[in-house]
């Protein structure tokens, strides 16, 4: 199913429909947006920036080519030729029945419909659709783009298989399906969101706390174990050795206690809405939405990758999608017909700010993990894959790193990659550091790689097939002039 | 204030009192434990390995020579000679009543008494207490020695200044004190968490979700968010350009839909409980406590590294507090006296789990960032401190490593630094770097740095105080043997 996503419908370019539509295009699906408001096409080109700045930061996978853009006047027309229609109108149920009952009209027959409701039931917003048995709620949650979750829930006159098949599509695209079990208000996620949503409000209200001092209740404490276990895996470890039943035993009668009957629901009032918007304005310290955004996305892809590292929660699901991706894109290899007479373009990146340090630009040590990657990319060109990499490797055992420019926050980088010699066990290359734009020459890198037996943890020859193409580069490369910086000893010259 | 802490007594050694113990000793404070239970010292040793393990991971700045640890046998002779009391009893009020009255009635009159309890009002907890005044509640949460909020509350007999004092503390050791402006059961956060778990308790019990899906449903989404921003700034974003108000006028009414209804509290019926438990069970997947705390401890340390970076939440806590930690250490700066006639031991770090590539061990580029760090270490020596690298700074433009040994996860690492040559401009050093344990050199870098005006962006003179201490150095180590790896070219030697 995964591969049948082509083309994508989205009813609404608001804040979820323009996430999105970042996810889809980004992803490489086509898109066929309809929405009412005149504006719509500029606030998602600003949210496309912001999802390509997070997502070209996020993963060294390259991206696929991007989808085209299609705004298009009606629902019906944004279902035409696509295999999946989204619908992300405001939370009113009357609108999205209809909007959902035309592209139902509309649609070929095995064209899924799906709705981004955060707590409708399906069973209504399918009420008047005239093939109800391919809809499905699929929630994601803001920012789309890079957040994994999306939660499925199907309605009593969704089809056997429908569930399953939206699973497939969301989960192709480097998302988490959650399926919902029973047809429920609000579905999991938000159930959970707004019963803390509303304590956070009973607390500005009462005055206990400001709108900041709740975000910090949360962010400082128990919001950074949720964002890699949820609440109860983290209650069954409070429980110490005794476990979940003694966690339950220690803190159930505390549900009971005074602090958690504050439940009915705060009024609105303009007084408590004035109290609320002054405190959130103080709060953003004068950062406009778009700002906020970045600095949340930013924050985002530093998480995810702190977590991608620990193969837990949102990084696994990050991880799992980068292998189906690299796998997908299968890493360059060298083939009969590649030119191999200038030196190789197989890797380039993006300085992230967290690679920057005190004197303002890149540390030193970014520079050796990009010519780390560089060389990774010449390995798997020259066919080391996964399997080899169980008993063969190549290590290196000697670097010598020249920097001519600084390398800056943003900047994207190119290396080009010369192989010098090679043997049966040694590698010897030339990488250089390229900024796009300026083309200026930032590092250089000449490494010494042995190949090692990764089993006995021993220098042992390359497989003959790897060495023949190692060869066969070295020997197309032997007439390529060398820089100045190639066999150069370190030191201060003395007149 | 902070300064003057420098023994503290605890009222209780189980999850939290342990933390707390971890969080005072690996801060370099002593204390003095009183618990009932005879598994207490046990328990807390483990539970101090684990704390030990993950505070190396977290931060480069060294720990401060760990506290003394006394085990006494009553609350009064707890209170002896320290500057806090501390009690984290279990939620119970009239146990903590006892507790904390024979406590104040032992402490000298300028002790803090503070309580950890999750939600009971200080000014009940301090109802048998002679002194009153010097009471507050510090309310951390799980585990104490990573997560930096802790609530500071304190009751109708609250002396002024108190909480002024326990905030100062509490601020000294890393952490972020939220003062509760008012009075209430359950103060801020657990108010929060205690919402949010009842909610979970309710999908679980009616079957909409497993306790692992109810988990993904929190940290695949909104979990994310929640450890950098909390849930209002989370929800101004959500508003688009039209901000707080706009969020308000469009989420408000769903607060009191049918999924913001279920606020009653489900019955802990023993179907309930197995339930739960069973599904804890499945979800630890047969992971101990102390490895689900070590996996927990693990994605905490990576996530405020990842914020740290971000200079955001809890990342910011933590910077400000490693500056104050390398202010208080005082870099290592040269003096008369040093002898400088061996190499320097001015690094030492330890490999996290994240620094692990695909083959195993340390990837290269973290060997470099070891390397760059001795050579920070090295500009502190030379008297290069924050004010210095407002105009000036050393810049490496080259650099040659060799790799003799695998650094292998969790090896400890130390550093020794040659300086082999030096003008006004430029510094030649060698850097060493060892595995603690067994000796063995792992790898070397040879360095030529650069003095750099860090307004022009241009090579510039060290400043003359500087260089006599470079000039010094270089001096007393001249005589040194050199590495034979000192002046070295790359190349595959030809036979």
């Amino acid at each position: 199913m995964a591969s049948d996503l082509r083309a994508v419908g989205l009813l609404g370019g608001g804040v979820i429909g323009g996430g999105w539509a970042a996810r889809f295009l980004l992803g490489g699906i086509d898109v066929r947006l309809y929405d009412p408001d005149p504006e719509a096409e500029r606030k998602l080109g600003e949210m496309l920036e912001n999802a390509r700045r997070a997502l070209t930061r996020l993963s060294a996978v390259a991206l696929p080519r991007e989808g085209s853009l299609t705004v298009v006047g009606t629902p019906a027309d944004a279902a035409q030729g696509v295999q999946l229609v989204q619908e992300s109108a405001p939370e009113r149920l009357e609108l999205k029945q209809t909007l959902l009952a035309e592209a139902c009209a509309a649609a070929a027959p095995d064209v899924l419909i799906a709705s981004s409701t955060s707590g409708l039931r399906p069973t209504a917003l399918a009420a008047g659709m005239a093939h109800p048995g391919r809809f499905v709620v699929a929630h994601p949650f803001n920012p789309v783009y890079l957040l994994p979750l999306v939660e499925l829930c199907g309605g009593e006159r969704t089809a056997a298989g429908t569930v399953a098949r939206a699973k497939a599509i969301y989960g192709s695209l480097g998302m988490a399906p959650l399926v919902v079990r029973k047809e429920i208000d609000g579905f999991v996620a938000d159930r959970l969101l707004e019963a803390l949503w509303r304590e956070a409000l009973w607390l500005v209200k009462d005055g206990v706390a400001t709108v900041a001092e709740v975000d910090d209740a949360i962010r400082l404490a128990a919001g950074l174990r949720w964002s890699f276990m949820g609440t109860f895996l983290t209650y069954r470890i409070a429980g110490g050795e005794e476990g979940m039943r003694h966690f339950m035993a220690q803190f159930g009668p505390a549900l009971k206690w005074p602090w958690t009957k504050l439940t009915d629901v705060p009024e609105l009032t303009e007084e408590l809405l004035d109290t609320i918007v002054a405190q959130s304005d103080e709060q953003a310290a004068g950062l406009g939405v778009r700002e906020l955004e970045q600095l949340r996305d930013d924050c985002l892809v530093s998480v995810l990758q702190a977590l991608r590292g620990r193969d837990i929660g949102a990084g696994a699901v990050l991880a799992r999608h980068e292998q189906a991706l690299s796998g997908a894109a299968r890493a360059r290899v060298l083939v009969a017909g590649d030119d191999l007479s200038q030196p190789l373009a197989l890797h380039s990146a993006q300085v992230a700010p967290d690679w920057v340090d005190y004197n303002g630009h890149a540390h030193e040590s970014r520079y050796l993990q990009v010519f780390g990657d560089a060389s990774d990319a010449l390995f798997a060109y020259i066919g080391i894959d996964a399997a080899y990499l169980a008993t063969g490797s190549y290590f290196t055992v000697e670097s010598h790193l020249s920097h001519l420019r600084e390398a800056l926050l943003d900047d994207r980088l190119a290396v080009t990659t010369q192989v010098l010699d090679c043997d049966a066990r040694r590698l010897h290359v030339f990488h250089s550091l390229w900024r796009e734009g300026d083309g200026d020459l930032l590092a250089t890198a000449e490494q010494l790689l042995l190949h090692v037996d990764t089993v006995a943890r021993r220098a042992a020859p390359a497989s003959p097939a790897v060495l023949a193409r190692v060869q066969r580069i070295a020997q197309a490369q032997a007439s390529l002039p060398r820089s100045d910086r190639v066999g150069r000893a370190i030191g201060i010259p003395r007149g």
